[in-house]
C-alpha cells in the first residue's frame, strides 16, 4: 500500500512535505476506520434535515469547505454554502440556524475564529460537527459531534493528507446522509490503491514542468465544478510552497476578465475530469491557448485538453464525486518540485507557521 | 452632482472607462427612481420568507454578489449565498427550491448559464429576481421580478458603475425586506453627492501609486468582511485592465499561506472600512509590511492602516454597509491611472469582449 519511492535515496531526500503527500494513501485506510462516527454523524445530519450545511475553515480547509458544497449538493441534495465566518464573528448577525447544520474543518482544531464560530453557532441552535486531525482540540470540545482526520501528524506548514482527508470526510458524511455510506466507503478504498499505484509515476512526470517553471512568477489555476476545490486548493500550495502568484478561477471567471493578462509568461495549470464540466474546462483552455499562455492539463481527464505542453493525469476514480481526491496530487507533487528548482523550502515557507492564530 | 474633471482638455482625453467611472454618482440617482419597482421586490422577498438567498453573476456581478451575502446578512438577517451555477446548470442538483430566493446579476442579461440557472430554478419553485442593465434581455425575460440597473448604457469592456449599481440594487432589496428601505435610499442618496465631492481629489491621489507601480507583474487585495466584495471587484479591474494578476484574499487568508509569497515586488492593497472588520485588516497589513511588501491603504479607515506608502481614503458613508459603494472608487481610478503608465487601453483589454457568452 505505501508509495515506494524511486530509490532509497529519494527516500531519505524526501522532506516533511513530500514524505507527507506520498502518505495520502495510507491516511485514507486510516479514516476509513472510523465508520462507526462516521455513520452516526450522518444520521444526526440526515434527522436535523438541515436547510443549509454551513462549511468553514481557512486556507487548505477552505478549498476542502469548497468541495463539501459540491459533496452535500450532489449525493443528499443539501444546500451547503462556505459560509462567512466574519458575519457571525465579528459582525454578530443573527441568523435563524435551527434548521441548520455547521461543519467546522481544522487541521490543527486551533484556528480562534473557526472555534469562535462553532460556540456561536451551537449556541444559537445549529447542529456543530467538527473536522479535525487533532482530537482533543478547542475546536473538537466547541463542536457537539467530531469526526477525527486520522492522517496522522502533518509536520510540513503545507497541508496535503489533511486536506484530503478532509475531502474523503466530507464525501462520507454526505454520502451517509444520502444513504450511499458504503458504496462511496468502498470508493475509497479504491481510490487509496489507484493513487499508491499511480504516485512513482507521477513524481516522475512533474520533474520536466517544474524544470520549466522555475522562474515563472504567477500562474492561473482552472478548475470547475466539483475540481474548483482542486484549483483552490493548488493555486495555495504553489502560493505558500513555491512563492508563486497562483490565483484559482473556474473556467468561465476566466473569460470574465482574468484572460486579458495572459502571455507566454503567465503559464495556466488546468484540471479537467470526466464529468458535465469538461466542456466548460475544454473552453477555457482553448482561451488560454489563444492567449499564448502555457498549457499544464492535470486531473483523469487531462487528455482531452488540447495543446497541452504538459500532461499530469491521473487514474479514473470508481465514482465521479471522489475525482478531487487523486486530481490534487499531481499539483502537490509539482510544488514541491518547483520549490526545490527555485531553492526554497517546502517543509518551511516564509512567515508562515504550522498552526495559524491570525483572526 | 457630476463629478467635474479637472480641466476640459481632462475630459476630451477621458476614456470610456474613466467617463463612466466618473459618472457613478449620476447612476445612484437613476436607480433610486425604481423605488416602486424595489419596493414591489422587496416585498415578494419578504412573503417568501426564504431559508436561502441564492446570488448567481460571473466576474464583476460575482463581486456584487459577495457584498449580497453581507447585505442580505446584516440588514434582514437572511442567509445568503453566492450558488454553484455548475451544480444546477450543468450536474442538474436537484435541491429543494420551494423556500428559496434567486437574485441574478448580469450588466448585459445575456450570461448564457446565468440565464440558464435562473429558468431552472424558477421551474423548480424558486422566486426568482434579475438585477440588469438591459431590462429587455433574456435574463430579465426569464425572472419573474426585474430590476433595471438604470446605470445607463456602459461601453467600456471593464464595468464600473453597473457594479455600484449592482451593489446599491442588493443594499436597497436587502433593506426593503428589513423595512428600512427609506433609510438606506437617503444613505445612497448620500453617498452619490459624497462621491462627487471625493471624486477630482481621488483621480489626483492615484496618480504616484500608479507611475510607481508601472512595472508591478503582482498584487494582493485585501479586505474582509463587507469589503470583501470591493478587493475582489479592484483585483478583478487589475487583471483585465492592467494585466497585474491581482488576487483578491481576506485579512485572514492571506496569513493562511499566501503570505509566504510576498517580497519588495510584490505589493498589497488594502481596504479599511471603520466596521467590526477592521482589526483583522490591521493585522494583516502588520503582516504585509513585515514581509517586506510596499503597501496602499484605500476605504474609509485608510488612515488606521499603519506604514502604507500611499493612502487613499475615501469619506465614511453615512451606514457602515454602504461604504463598498464609496472604497471601490481608489481601485478603479489606480486601475485606469495604472492601464495609462504601462501603455494598456483600458476600454479594450486584450482577449475580452463586453458581452461574455463563455459557459
Amino acid at each position: 500500500m505505501a508509495a515506494e519511492p524511486e530509490s532509497p535515496a529519494a527516500l531519505l531526500n524526501a522532506g516533511l512535505f513530500l514524505s507527507e503527500v506520498r502518505e495520502q494513501p495510507e491516511a485514507f485506510l486510516r479514516l476509513l476506520e472510523h465508520q462507526a462516527e462516521l455513520g452516526t454523524a450522518a444520521r444526526a445530519l440526515a434527522e436535523r434535515a438541515p436547510t443549509a450545511v454551513r462549511l468553514v475553515g481557512h486556507g487548505t480547509s477552505d478549498s476542502a469547505a469548497t468541495y463539501g458544497t459540491y459533496a452535500f449538493g450532489l449525493l443528499p441534495g443539501l444546500t451547503a454554502l462556505r459560509d462567512s465566518i466574519s458575519l457571525t464573528v465579528y459582525y454578530g448577525a443573527t441568523f435563524d440556524l435551527s434548521s441548520s447544520a455547521v461543519i467546522a474543518l481544522s487541521q490543527s482544531g486551533r484556528t480562534p475564529d473557526v472555534v469562535e464560530y462553532v460556540a456561536r453557532t451551537r449556541e444559537r441552535g445549529a447542529l456543530t460537527v467538527a473536522i479535525t486531525n487533532d482530537p482533543d482540540s478547542a475546536l473538537a470540545a466547541a463542536a457537539e459531534i467530531m469526526i477525527p482526520l486520522s492522517a496522522g501528524p502533518e509536520r510540513s506548514v503545507a497541508a496535503s493528507k489533511t486536506y484530503t482527508n478532509e475531502l474523503a470526510a466530507l464525501a462520507l458524511l454526505a454520502a451517509g446522509v444520502a444513504d450511499r455510506l458504503s458504496e462511496v466507503t468502498d470508493g475509497i478504498r479504491r481510490v487509496a490503491d489507484l493513487l499508491a499505484g499511480a504516485m512513482d509515476g507521477l513524481e516522475r512526470a512533474v520533474a520536466a514542468p517544474a524544470m520549466a517553471f522555475t522562474y515563472v512568477g504567477r500562474m492561473y489555476v482552472i478548475g470547475r465544478g466539483l475540481e474548483f476545490a482542486t484549483a483552490r486548493e493548488v493555486a495555495l500550495k504553489l502560493t505558500e510552497t513555491c512563492r508563486v502568484a497562483a490565483e484559482p478561477l473556474t473556467a468561465t471567471d476566466l473569460a470574465h476578465g482574468p484572460v486579458a493578462a495572459l502571455d507566454s509568461l503567465f503559464p495556466v495549470w488546468t484540471i479537467a475530469s470526466h464529468d458535465e464540466s469538461l466542456p466548460a474546462v475544454v473552453e477555457g483552455a482553448d482561451r488560454v491557448r489563444q492567449a499564448g499562455a502555457t498549457l499544464v492539463a492535470s486531473g483523469p481527464a487531462a487528455d482531452e485538453i488540447a495543446g497541452a505542453a504538459y500532461r499530469l493525469a491521473v487514474p479514473a476514480p470508481p465514482l465521479p464525486i471522489l475525482s478531487p481526491l487523486l486530481s490534487v496530487v499531481p499539483g502537490q507533487l509539482f510544488a514541491n518540485a518547483l520549490a526545490a528548482a527555485k531553492g526554497l523550502d517546502p517543509d518551511h515557507p516564509e512567515h508562515l507557521s504550522k498552526v495559524t492564530l491570525a483572526r
